[in-house]
This record gives C-alpha cells, sequence and structure tokens, in this order.
C-alpha cells in the first residue's frame, strides 16, 4: 500500500473507533493526556473477547497451564533482580537551551551535529539513560526505604511466584503459567495510536521446561501462537516471523521470534515468543536466596528450569483486530444506487456484538415483543444489540460499522401475520455477504453459537 | 463468633489459602511488600468467575448498560475536578524523636497527651493532610507538568467520558456505564489480607438518570445488588444493609446504603450504593467546560443527570466468597475412623475448578484413556481438573479443599468390564453433601452446565 494511502487508512480507523466507541482519548475533556487510552463500549467488549479466548486457549483447556494474577507494584528487590533498575532504558539529552528533554538517539543532526528539535540550537548534553519504569511511593513517606515501580511487563511475578505455584499446583515439567495484566513504560514518544502507550495490557506465558527441551518447544510455541492467531481471525499469511539471529538477541536468549503484522503505519511487533534459558529463574536464586529449582522425581536430578516465554500485546491485537476488520467497498442498492459501505470483518468469535435483533417496525407491538423474546433468549449466551430506530438499512449499516456478523429483522411473517407457514421465521442478515436467509426462531441459537464460538 | 474462634478462623483461611493457591504475599520471596498480593492459580480463576458474572449481570445481560475500561493514569485534572488532590487525605503526625509518620486520628494516649506508637515518645507534630493518591511522573521530566495520579477509584473515567459514551452508544435515560478496573491507595495501614490493600480492583456503575428518579433507582440498585451477592452464594441474611443517615453521608449524596458482611474480622463494607445527584457531572462542567448535560427529544428540557453509583470491591467480595466457603465438618469413614473434613462450599458458579476427573486407578490405560475424554469433552464449558494420583478419597479431599462442586470416577464399569449394563457411566460425587450417583458420561455435560450457570 502506499503511504498515503495507509496514512489515510489509519486515520479512518481512528475516526471509526471514535466514532462508534471503540476507542477514546483518555482524559479527552481535559485535552487528553499523552500515551494513554480509554476502551469505549465496543472497545471494552473486543479487547474482553480477545482477553477471554486467550485464558480459555492457554489456560482452561490446558493441563499443563496454570493462571495468576500479580499486583501492578511489587517489591523494589525484584527489578534489582531482572535488571530492570539498572539496564531498563533509553538514552536521553537535555537541551541547554530551552530545557527539554529529547530521545538522544533520535535527535536530528546539522552538520553532523544533533540539535533540538524543539528550539532548534544544537546545544544538547551528553546522554544519559533514563529508566523507563513509572516510579512511585507506597508507605507514609517518599523516601528510597518506600521506593516502588509500577511493572514494566508482567513477566516478573511468573517467575517470583515460581516456588508457591509450582508447590501449590501439582505441576510437573513441562508446565507453564499465565498471566494477563496491565504494564507502564514511560516512553518517550508514545505513538502508532495504541499501539506504543504508556500503559498497556500483556498476555504472557512462561512455559517451563528441562534444558534439553527448550528449543523445540520454542517452535512449538510459535505454531501454537500462529494458529491462536488464525482463531481470531488474522491469517498466517498477515504474520511475519523475525528469527531474531545471534548477536540481535538478548545475551541470554537462545532463540527469539517476533511476530510482526502490518499495521497501515507499518510493520511491528504483536507478540515475541523467546526461549529465556534460565536467566530469569537463576537471578532470583541469586537475589532472593531462594530454592527456585526443581527436583525430577523420575530422574532423580535438582535442577533450574529453562522457560519459554511467549509474550502477546492485548492492545496490539485489539488493534490488529481492528486494522484487519476495516473494510469499505462500494454496494448498489435496489435503486441502482452505489454508496460506500463501511464494514468491520472481525472474526464472530471476536465482535462486540454477536448478534443485532431489529423489529421492521417500532410502533407494532407484536413485532417489537417478537423481537424482545428473541433478545431475551439470546442474552444469556452473547451479547446482542436491540435496535428499533430507523430504516432496516441504516440499522444493518450501523451493525456493519460495529462489527455485528448477524442481524435479525423480526416482519409481519414472523409474528404470522402473512398466514402459519412463515410464523416464528426471521430474516438472518450476514455482515459479510449481506446475504439474507429465512431461519426459524427455534434454530437461531445453535446456528449463532456455533459461528461464535 | 467469639473473637478468639474468629482470629482463628480467619487464620485458617488465610493458611488455606497460601497451602493451596489461592492467593500469595506479593513478592513474597523479597519478604513481600506491604499491601500487595497476589492470586494464584485457583484465586485467578475464582476472581475471574466473580468478575465475569458481575460483567454478564450488569453489561451484557442489560440494554441500559455499556462497559468501558478506561487508564489507571489520567490527565491530573480530573482529580482537581473531583476534589480528590484537595481532599483525599488522611490527618498525619510524625514522631520528632524517631521520624516515623503515624495516623493521627490512631494515635495512642498517654494522660490524654498522643504518643509515637514506634517509640513511645510523647513528641509527635501537628496533624498534617497526607493524600492516599499514589503520585508519579508520566514525561521524561519530573517536574509538576508531568505529574500524574493513579486512580483511587475508577468511577471517574466514566463521568469523563459520558458524552462520548452518549454520543456512541445510542443510550437513553436512564442509563448505565459499567467499569471493572484496578485502583490504588496509599492506605498507611494496609490490613485485613486482602480486604484493605493498597492494590485493589473494582466494579462500579454509574447509573445516568432524571433527577426525579434518583432515590427510587438507589432502591432498585441496593435490592440488584442483593440478588448478585445472593446468586454468587452471599445470602441477603449474611448482609447487612447500613442506611446512611443524614450528616453522615458525602455532602452531595442524598442516599447512600452500605451492604456489610461479616467477615472473621468483624462487619465490614462490600459495597456502597450511593445516590450521588448531579455532583460529579457537574464538578467536571465546571472545570473543563464540556457540556456533560443531556438532552431529553421527548420533554425537550436539557438537564444534568443524576447518578446512582453501585460501587463493589471486586477483591472484597472474593475474600468474602472465600469466608464463606470455607468449612470444617467431622466426618467418619468406612472403618469408622472420623476425621476433620476441610471444605470451601463456593456456589458451583464461583467455584474455581468446576469437575474433577479421576481413573480408579493410574496404571489401567483403558480407565485412564476414559477419563481423559471425558476431560476432553467438558473442557471446552468449564474449567476441570485431571487426577490420577493417590487414593480416591485422598483426591475428594483435595477437591473439597480447592472447592470444586463435583467430581467424576471412572472405574471398571466404566469401560464395561462388569458388564454391559453399567459400561458408559461414571461415578459423580457431588462436594457438599459427599454423595455419589451414578450418571451417564452423555448426560454429564448438560447436568453439570445447568449446576454451573
Amino acid at each position: 500500500m502506499a503511504k498515503d494511502e495507509s496514512a489515510q487508512r489509519m486515520e479512518k480507523i481512528v475516526s471509526l473507533c471514535k466514532r462508534r466507541g471503540f476507542i477514546f482519548q483518555s482524559s479527552e475533556i481535559y485535552g487528553g493526556i499523552n500515551g494513554f487510552w480509554d476502551y469505549g463500549p465496543l472497545g471494552v467488549e473486543l479487547k474482553r473477547n480477545l482477553k477471554d479466548f486467550w485464558w480459555k486457549r492457554n489456560v482452561r483447556e490446558r493441563d499443563d497451564m496454570v493462571g495468576m494474577d500479580g499486583a501492578i507494584i511489587m517489591n523494589r528487590a525484584v527489578w534489582k533482580a531482572s535488571g530492570h533498575e539498572e539496564t531498563f532504558s533509553d538514552p536521553m539529552s537535555d537541551c541547554r537551551v530551552c530545557n527539554t528533554r529529547h530521545r538522544a538517539d533520535q535527535l536530528p543532526e546539522r552538520d553532523g551535529k544533533p540539535y533540538c528539535p524543539h528550539c532548534g540550537a544544537a546545544n544538547m548534553t551528553e546522554p544519559r539513560a533514563f529508566n523507563l519504569m513509572l516510579k512511585s511511593y507506597a508507605g507514609p513517606v517518599e523516601n528510597d526505604d518506600n521506593l516502588v515501580y509500577l511493572r514494566p511487563e508482567t513477566a516478573q511475578a511468573m517467575f517470583v511466584q515460581f516456588r508457591n505455584i509450582l508447590d501449590t499446583s501439582r505441576q510437573k515439567l513441562p508446565f507453564g503459567i499465565a498471566q494477563i495484566g496491565k504494564a507502564f513504560r514511560n516512553e518517550i514518544n508514545p505513538r502508532n495510536y495504541i499501539f506504543r502507550s504508556r500503559e498497556f495490557e500483556q498476555m504472557e506465558i512462561e512455559y517451563f521446561c528441562r534444558p534439553e527441551d527448550g528449543l523445540k518447544l520454542t517452535d512449538y510455541w510459535l505454531e501454537e501462537r500462529l494458529r491462536f492467531y488464525e482463531d481470531i481471525g488474522i491469517p498466517r499469511s498477515k504474520i511475519r516471523i523475525n528469527d531474531i539471529p545471534d548477536g540481535d538477541r538478548a545475551f541470554y536468549s537462545k532463540k527469539t521470534y517476533d511476530l510482526e503484522y502490518e499495521f497501515p503505519f507499518g510493520v511491528s511487533e504483536l507478540e515475541g515468543v523467546a526461549y529465556r534459558t534460565d536467566y530469569d529463574l537463576s537471578k532470583h536464586i541469586e537475589h532472593s536466596g531462594k530454592p527456585l529449582d526443581y527436583y525430577d522425581e523420575v530422574t532423580k536430578e535438582r535442577f533450574v528450569p529453562h522457560v519459554v516465554e511467549p509474550s502477546a500485546g492485548a492492545d496490539r491485537t485489539a488493534l490488529a483486530l481492528l486494522c484487519e476488520a476495516f473494510d469499505e467497498e462500494t454496494v448498489t442498492d435496489d435503486k441502482g444506487k452505489s454508496e460506500i459501505r463501511t464494514v468491520m470483518r472481525f472474526h464472530p468469535r471476536m465482535a462486540p456484538i454477536k448478534c443485532g435483533v431489529f423489529p421492521l417496525l417500532k410502533n407494532k407491538p407484536a413485532l417489537v415483543e417478537a423481537a424482545r423474546s428473541i433478545i431475551a433468549s439470546l442474552r444469556a449466551d452473547m451479547n446482542v444489540f436491540y435496535d428499533e430506530s430507523g430504516a432496516i438499512g441504516r440499522r444493518y449499516r450501523r451493525q456493519d460499522e460495529a462489527g455485528t456478523p448477524f442481524c435479525v429483522t423480526v416482519d409481519f411473517d414472523t409474528v404470522g401475520e402473512n398466514g402459519p407457514e412463515k410464523a416464528g421465521t426471521v430474516t438472518l442478515r450476514h455482515r459479510d455477504s449481506m446475504l439474507q436467509e429465512r431461519v426459524a426462531i427455534t434454530d437461531l441459537k445453535a446456528l449463532l453459537l456455533e459461528k461464535i464460538r
């Protein structure tokens, strides 16, 4: 796609997300806040569907995985041990003229000399490391003893609780711990909408294994994660697998795959699947003095497990779902008039609303009552939306923009006004093809459930 | 219950939660961190069940409610407008001798004079307001412009986004916005396990209405919330309704009910249902200058909606579920030996694991295979647990402690070794009564689904 076209597409997606209540700027009425976003009524359902499906697939449907939910704020010692306090930083320079601070490795240059992107003066300080963790103080006094960080990743809680989980869960190697939760990074330049924000949500797995199984399991998890993306509507062909070469990986990693998606603003990382060896557990053994090792009852060996980490961004994946779903097509109506139809082609599993239910006319009590009764029968099993206002065509278009895969219209046939043979049937309209079929109300739930699960 | 007995009961609950993987101290291997807790494998499932049921009941099953998910960090102006920056504080005194800080209203006294609970010196400073919001800085420089707070409640995002949600959701009054998310308070004395911690999760509704409907809807929501607690296993008789009298309510509230549960450490608040009038929206209109009012298309009036806020604590409710479920009973086995059975009597809807599945013997492939096949058939619809180790009685006891309402045992009858008439049946054992019945594998899923939904 040409650059202009991509930028335009991204603008349309952002505009739709605002207009339809997927995503709002946080604190918008106060001018917003850079790097923070809120999910609106449709967005929160999309993200919940994504997170719930991840949890179902990775935790509830597996014997070899358990979940946890750790606090965002942990003992500072965790971040000393993990190396984050010392090295999780970007290089920054200050402008000596206007006192603004900037990424030292992203400064513009004039005659080979860096200058301030704010005032233009070529009088920048030497780069200094700027830690990306957000700091706070937990306790009555703001001193070093009470200094805490908002976690920059969810992973560490799973290493730190490894022993507790091993002791309470009856798991044997290989097994994994999974977690979904918020993390924070003080990005200097939050950008690309919700792709790089300061507050974000991760879906992470730490899969522990015997050292000799690490490489093989990294490939297994790569495959497993590609299958996941396929099952939420992001086909394999849209994901680039970047096998990070020696020298470019973290020094402790023996294998790392980055899974990248072609966003309108460029190809960017959705997930990393990293074989981290025993680095993390060993660091915590060293710093805590606690026995985070494993005793194999069969081989009688005691060793520190290795770990494979599939780490996905929930907001990034939600954004990929939005980008993948967004489509515009020219359609022609009965009268030969063409218009552009905007449609969010979410996988039914991910769609915020599964089914719209419309009475043909809102001033006919029998139609309204029948529509309400369909809503009531579906509601316990899926998210439904009742709409009685405007022409049916316009109601379909509104659901197209929301990404609702199915709409049901209740008409005079339904309530038996045109004879008994069509009574109890409704029009089921399919979002993607716009095709309509007549189905019995009694078949509706099973038919929809099959598609959305 | 006598005080000693209550304290002992609480100790047993805390011990079971640690031993079985419901709750761990955050960062335990580094000595923990005061006021922060992690949910382990069973705890995370319990809390997910609670939050998911709240969401289903309050958002997905209602036409008049939409969800949202706002950022934890918002523009500081939000907290100026809400009054939190100025007044969300506790009075604190410092000890001039040992330099420790304490709640001024909780100091011990000697001869009517407050003294330091740490060193004993009666030389405390005058009380000063200590703000309970955790502070941080978002941006490259730690200055006033970049100062942010971790939200001390989720509610404000729903007021701040009222206009966006009204404009995108097609809702008309009365309607509500619902949100689940983390909040933080720098409690000086975190206490009572996960009841009062510094990081916690809220489940909040802001239900907007016409001014004349506020009082009536407060009573409606009180009733609705009592029904919710009943449906998760906390009977109405266990909840005390505290109708806060005039003078004790926040000055802007015309009615407030506190819903309290009798925890072993005392009767304490689970939820508040507060009629907050138009206070919050008006404050944000005043500070942002934005039109957070409502235009009624029928009456042609323009006004600021009033709001009723049912605000529940997810961790507090999870703790109530744990306390309500915990039970010890003396049971006598076949040989007349008595023992104490510890059983978590969770409502099946809330139970972390719905069904344990056991092959009678682990070295009989036919039994293992049949048990595995039952696991596979149930797994997509519920959380199941496979266990093949130890005597069946011990496996039942382990599931009793986890609160698993049903266990299925696969024996030789199941696989047809004792004739065709019992083939395809299993023993279904009920946690609470310990009664066992024989059921057909083909009936199992429907039978369980009916109980857990």
